[in-house]
């Protein structure tokens, strides 16, 4: 089963909890959210022992394990490194907080910035993000600078022993086996959709 | 085939044509580029008009056969509705450009950033969102609002006959059937992330 697809069956049932949903089958929770039902069916299958035949599963109980399973049922320190126009827009992206990823540094090359403090997060020195990931024991990087400091900036995270990391900077980079390093392409969403328009004009 | 791996297939192949590669094989692709090779296989298998045996597939007119698809070989003309941090980030986010989509009007509720221009593109009030849509025969929208605009942005984009919405606003939104809505949800990203830690911590 996929990482993503926890994450998405995860927010459904958290929507389905809000709504006071108690209980629910595999096929309601596909057709509610569109989904697809063999699928929900083969991978909640896998979680049977939430689920009470006939009646389907427990919402809060589901989630709470998918939750654990996800590591979302604690926090995360997480280093931002890059703090320009899309290093601040995920700063205050709300999502983040709301599943207990809490950035707890940030990390600018720019002197008029460091020292500044966002949302009580002090802006630090670039040329410190060794000794402070280290010293303030942060776990996760996103990394939001210009696609040509991506790698220096990936290899300094991976030396300070940061073992996950999501990196928004185009272009290619790489990191050793022992760091999970996921690049966002946000492109790729809008040719999800050029590509519905571009059968639409067939 | 999902069409996210369409796209994925796609970067492997503009980064192999870069490399100067001209042909290859689902299983040299899939080792490269760290994918599963029995899927890569099953998916080429339906452009098996682009491959040769014992060969592999031309790099070059895969690549271009999946770029047609995927609706990339012509420009898109893009809204941007919001232009606070996210939709500043978002506008000048290297990767739309290259992949043919253009955003070629944004749209802001701040009076103060009207007729400002950026990138030779100006900003425009929001309350001529419906009117400037059809005018200027915009055919994709980016939504970088608040979570409590997004809804009606997304009600006034789909009048003005906008059939594929990318929504980076938190929350619950929806469409009509005519109207191909995404929402990014950027902390998925992260869980997934969260997850591999998790597991390694148990």
């Amino acid at each position: 089963m996929t990482v993503r697809r926890l994450s998405v069956y995860t927010r459904c049932l958290l929507q389905l909890e809000e709504d006071g949903v108690k209980t629910i089958s595999s096929q309601e929770l596909a057709d509610r959210f569109n989904l697809n039902s063999a699928q929900v069916r083969k991978d909640l299958a896998y979680f049977g022992e939430f689920g009470v035949r006939g009646i389907g599963y427990y919402v809060s109980g589901l989630k709470a394990e998918l939750q654990k399973i996800l590591g979302l049922n604690r926090d995360w320190q997480v280093a931002l490194v890059g703090f320009g126009n899309l290093g601040s827009a995920l700063f205050h992206y709300k999502g983040f907080a709301r599943q207990g990823f809490r950035i707890s540094a940030v990390f600018d090359d720019d002197p008029a910035k460091w020292g500044e403090s966002v949302g009580g997060v002090s802006i630090l020195p670039l040329r410190d993000l060794l000794r402070e990931t280290k010293a303030r024991n942060l776990q996760l990087a996103i990394v939001a600078v210009p696609a040509e400091s991506a790698q220096p900036v990936i290899d300094k995270l991976a030396a300070s022993g940061i073992k996950a990391i999501l990196n928004f900077a185009p272009g290619r980079t790489k990191a050793g086996k022992d760091v999970r390093l996921r690049n966002v392409d946000l492109s790729i969403e809008l040719e999800t959709l050029s590509f519905y328009l571009a059968q639409g004009s067939r």
